[in-house]
């Protein structure tokens, strides 16, 4: 009998989802829709019966307050909760804050696709004295190097593994029922690694947002089901 | 020059405040009115400039609630919060849930006084067959035998103090700025050990709810200032 349960959720819509815009690690809130998402997953986790024990998510306030949401609407506002930038939505480095639509127009749709799917690739890199050069915020300056000019998905696979190593899978070896509310291409990380994804599929898979994703894993923390089913995405 | 600050604030206006009920370990919301205070405070922080680097709380949803309002209002959701039980509100034995003015009825002003203001005075226990018991509770399984049955304001000191020498302090003592979100006894707690006030005056000190109280320490963590003066309870 599994008896490892793990729930990722990636957060509500967020004003810059709205807008179209390139968003990464600059710290915008959620729509009302956004809002009516989290206290949607919070009712349907409520319903499922989840108690959780820990609950991770990022620093960024989109994540945060969806988590929020569902805590309240589950009267679990006590429990845990551990804050880290290795949850942080990819970083897209000069791409921050654009338009994509206007992107497309300006560097052409193929760039943008690029920039959006491929594995490996960056998007242009942030300088350290533009204003929006991450390690300006004060949640960051204990980061120092490891604050990211611009990451591709796999730079953000390779630092977001390390907190399921250190963090996460150690909480669920010891039974404890573990939520994580996060971001499309950190969630896109677990779900590489947990259901053994190929590079080439990874980036196609789409992360829903405000739908919680309900893993049982085996004590090798080997995924025994998974309530939501990727394929379509890949089709 | 004092460079370390202590925001201490009382949650807001909650449900069982407004109904005149004993609450201690119940776990009840705030009012729209305990809302809005904890709106105000968060502003009131913000238009003074304080930047916290850690927030710690009770794991009771009317102190967890108030602390998320605050870190709203002020842009600072993604600091580090912690939450403990030895911050919770004083336990108050079998008089939870209770209306304080029908207890007073039913036993008399001066016990419900003594209960209410005596230091070193328990209420009647609960016992642990009775649904009120906090053992039953979740969130409180790891503790076992530290599960107060009946706390005085003297067992809240004697709990609530062990916290603040191994979680407040040092992150004080490492220059951290700290917010800490709790109830009338807890805070008095703190508010006892820094400002050194005597047993016998301390029942009787008002914690007000939802104004934040700013202490500014010196290394030694004495007080340096303090923003609230407490005096006019004592006349």
């Amino acid at each position: 009998m599994p008896n490892k349960t793990l729930v990722l959720l990636r957060h509500g819509q967020s004003v810059w989802n709205r807008d179209n815009r390139f968003t990464g690690w600059t710290d915008v809130g959620l729509t009302d829709q956004g809002h009516s998402e989290a206290v949607e997953a919070g009712r349907e986790l409520l319903r499922a019966g989840h108690q959780f024990d820990v609950a991770h998510t990022s620093v960024l306030k989109r994540a945060i307050k969806t988590l929020w949401i569902v805590l309240e609407e589950m009267d679990q506002m006590w429990i845990p909760v551990e804050r880290t930038w290795r949850l942080n939505e990819r970083h897209y480095g000069a791409l921050q804050g654009e338009n994509k639509a206007e992107m497309a127009d300006r560097v052409g749709a193929e760039q943008v696709h690029a920039w959006r799917r491929g594995f490996d690739v960056r998007p242009p890199v942030l300088t350290r004295d533009d204003a929006r050069y991450s390690g300006h915020d004060r949640r960051y300056q204990e980061l120092e190097k490891e604050i990211p000019l611009s990451e591709s998905l796999q730079d953000t696979i390779a630092r977001t593994l390390p907190y399921w190593e250190n963090e996460i899978a150690p909480a669920l070896s010891a039974d404890k029922t573990v939520l994580v509310v996060a971001h499309g291409n950190t969630l896109r990380a677990l779900v590489k690694y947990l259901d053994k994804i190929p590079d080439e599929d990874i980036p196609v898979i789409d992360i829903p947002t405000g739908v919680p994703i309900v893993y049982h894993l085996d004590d090798e923390l080997k995924p025994v089901d998974r309530s939501h089913w990727f394929g379509d995405a890949c089709n």
